[in-house]
C-alpha cells in the first residue's frame, strides 16, 4: 500500500509533474517495526525562485528539493536535499535513494558515525540525498542535546563572515537594479566567464565599492589569460576567484594559485573529504557545500582538514530552504567567506532559521540546525 | 598572598620536593573578578608507580602530574597534565604556564575554539599544561551538555579496541611473572631495542599466544636490520611496530613502511596536528597522546585528519590518573588500537573512570570525560 503510493509518486515525478505536497504526504519508510528505532520521513517539494537563475550555460525558475524528517522519542529533526539539475540528482533519484534507507535498525541517534557510514554505503553518489539524512540527524541530535551545532563544535557565533549575494549575468540596466536590491549585503558575488566580463565589473563598480568575489564556474581556459584577468580584477577590488578553469586542469590551477595575487578557491574541483588533500597546493582553499559533501558531518571534517592544511574555507549552498542553509551556517564561524544566500532567492521557504543582519550570517540560539517551521 | 604561596610551592618543587597536596591547596588564578568568567584551579600531584617504569634509557618510580579544575556556574570540569621527565615538562613548568592562563575573560565555556586558541598562544611548547586546560574544559562542556564526549562526537562506545598492557624490559623470570599479571588483558605491548629483543619475545611466546605490539622507541638504526627483524616478529604474531627508528630518519621510515609486512606507527615523530600530514606516506599511522596533542580538541582533529588520509590510529597515554586516560578513551571507538593502561600502573589514582573489561577499553555513560572522584 505504502509502496504503491511511493511508486505512483515517483512515476508522477518521472513524468515531470512537480508536486507541492502537504505535510501529510510524508512517506514513512521503516523496514522493521522495531520499537525505538529512528523514523525517516520525506517528501518532494519545488522551490520557486524570485529571479530566474542564470549560469553561463543555463537558466531556470525552480529548483527541486526533498524535505526530510527523522523522529526519535517524539523529537523531530529536519533535513533537506537540493537538486540543481547540473548535479545529476532529481526528485526521482533522491526519493529512490531515501526509500532504501532503513533507519529503524538504529535505536540511538547519537551513533552518527555508524548511521551515516551506513547511509553512505547504500549506494555511490546520491550526495544530496545523503545530505538530507545527515542534516535531519544533526538537527535531531542537537535538539536532544538542547544546543545548536556551532556550540557543540565549540565555535564562536559572533565570528561568522558576511554572506555574498549573487548578481547574475544580465544587461547593464538589470545589473544596476540588482545591485540596488543587494543593498542589505556587504559582499557581492558575480558570475563571470563571458565576453562581457569586464563590462559587468565596470557596471557594478560604477554604483558600489562593496567587496566583490567572482565565480568563473570553470569558464576560463588559458592560465595566462586567467592571470592577466585576475590582475585586472584585483585593481577593481575583487577579493577572491572561484573555480577559474575546468577542474581537470590541475597543473594549470596550481600554477595560477602560485602566481595569483588573489586567493583561488576550488568549487567544482571539491566535493567530499577525499578531494580536500587533492586541492592542497593546487588551490588556495575550498568551497564546502553540504549537498556535495553529503552533509554536516563530512563538511565539518573537510573544514578541520582544510584548516589543518592552512587552506582558506568558504561555506556555500545551492538554492535551498532555510533548512539546509541554516545547517551550513553552523560551520560559518570558522569560514573565511560565506555564500549563504540560497534561501533568500526563493519565494516559498518552509522554515525560518539563520538570518542575514547587515550583511552578516547571523546564527540564532535554537538547538540543532536552528530552524522553526515558517 | 596567593602569589607568594604559589612562589613558595614552585620553589619547593624546584628543590625537588614532591608534594601530595590536599584538595584545599588548589590555586585559583583569575586575573579579573568578572562575574560569570571561567575559574581555573590547579595543584601539583605525584603519581606512585606500582612497578618501576623502564625504558631503554631510564627507570623511575614516580611521575609528576598537575590536576586542574575549571568551574562555571557551579559545574566543575576536571583535567590533568602528566609530565614524564623525557618530555621536558615538570611541576614547575606546568604551574608557571597555568599561572599565566586567565580564563576569567571567557564567560561561555562553549567557545572552545577561541578559549583553546588563546591558551595555545600564551607560549610555545607546554603541551601537557595546555592539555590540562583542554581536558578540564571538555569535561565541563560535556557536563553542561549532559553527554559524554564519545556521544557528542557521534562515536559508538561498543567499538572501542582492546588496550595493550605494557611488559617492561626485564629478566625472563620477571617477564613470565608480568605476563601472568597481564591475564586480564588481550593485547601485550613490549618495549624492544636491546640485544635481548628476540629472547624477550621468545620468553613471552613460551607462555602466551596473545597478540603483541612492540614499541622500539627509536631504538633501531639500520632499516634493513629493522625490516629483517619485523619479518621475524611477524612470524611470532606481532601486530604492529611503533617508532622503530629515530624520528629524523624520514626516508628510512618511508622505505620501511613501504616494505614492511606489519604496520609502522609513528609515536615520537608525531606530536600535534601539523605532524600528521608529515607522517603520511612515511608511517602507516599515528599514536595520538593528549599530552603531546595539547588535549582532546586537537587530538580529535588529528583523528579526523589521519582517518581522512586512510592512516591507522592508536590512542596512547602517559602514566596518568583516570582523568587524562578517560579523556583519551573518548576517542578510542575510532581507533584501531589503544594503549590506555596509564591509570592501571599507579597506586594512588584520584578518580575512577574508563575501565578495562576483558581487555577492552570500556566507556561509561557519565557526561564529559566520564570520571568521578575516587
Amino acid at each position: 500500500m505504502s509502496n504503491r503510493r511511493e511508486f505512483l509518486k515517483a512515476s508522477s515525478l518521472v513524468a515531470g509533474i512537480s508536486l507541492i505536497q502537504p505535510a501529510s504526504a510524508f512517506s514513512i519508510i521503516n523496514k522493521s517495526t522495531a520499537k525505538g528505532g529512528l523514523k525517516l520521513r520525506f517528501r518532494a517539494y519545488t522551490l520557486q525562485l524570485k529571479h530566474a537563475f542564470t549560469l553561463s550555460t543555463s537558466s531556470r525558475t525552480t529548483t527541486p528539493v526533498v524535505l526530510t524528517e527523522i523522529e526519535h522519542d517524539g523529537v523531530i529533526g529536519y533535513g533537506e536535499a537540493s537538486m540543481p539539475p547540473y548535479l545529476g540528482e532529481s526528485h526521482e533519484t533522491v526519493l529512490r535513494f531515501l526509500k532504501k534507507v532503513d533507519l529503524s535498525r538504529f535505536d540511538d541517534p547519537f551513533q552518527m558515525e555508524d548511521i551515516l557510514t551506513y547511509v553512505d554505503g547504500i549506494e555511490e553518489a546520491n550526495k544530496a540525498a545523503k545530505a538530507s539524512v545527515d542534516i535531519a540527524l544533526h538537527d535531531l541530535v542537537g535538539k536532544l542535546m538542547k544546543r545548536p551545532w556551532y556550540q557543540i563544535w565549540g565555535f564562536d557565533a559572533s565570528k561568522t563572515p558576511n554572506t555574498s549575494y549573487t548578481i547574475g549575468i544580465d544587461t547593464p540596466e538589470v545589473i544596476r537594479q540588482k545591485v540596488k536590491e543587494a543593498a542589505p549585503y556587504e559582499m557581492l558575488k558575480v558570475k563571470l566567464g563571458r565576453e562581457t566580463d569586464k563590462q559587468m565589473i565596470e557596471t557594478i563598480r560604477a554604483v558600489t565599492n562593496k567587496p566583490i568575489c567572482v565565480d568563473i564556474n570553470q569558464g576560463w581556459t588559458d592560465r595566462q589569460m586567467a592571470l592577466d584577468m585576475i590582475h585586472w580584477l584585483k585593481e577593481k577590488g575583487i577579493v577572491f576567484i572561484e573555480q577559474p578553469m575546468p577542474k581537470e586542469k590541475i597543473d594549470d590551477h596550481a600554477w595560477l594559485t602560485a602566481h595569483s595575487p588573489l586567493p583561488i578557491m576550488a568549487d567544482e574541483a571539491v566535493q567530499r573529504l577525499d578531494d580536500v588533500l587533492k586541492c592542497h597546493q593546487v588551490y588556495s582553499g575550498i568551497n564546502i557545500k553540504l549537498m556535495k559533501s553529503t552533509g554536516m558531518r563530512e563538511g565539518h571534517k573537510m573544514l578541520v582538514l582544510a584548516k589543518s592544511l592552512n587552506m582558506k574555507v568558504m561555506i556555500g549552498c545551492m538554492t535551498e530552504t532555510s533548512c539546509a542553509v541554516s545547517a551550513a551556517a553552523q560551520l560559518a564561524p570558522m569560514a573565511d567567506w560565506a555564500d549563504l544566500d540560497g534561501n533568500l532567492l526563493i519565494s516559498n521557504d518552509v522554515y525560518s532559521g539563520m538570518t542575514v543582519v547587515k550583511g552578516k550570517v547571523t546564527l540564532n540560539q535554537l538547538p540543532g540546525i536552528g530552524i522553526k517551521k515558517a
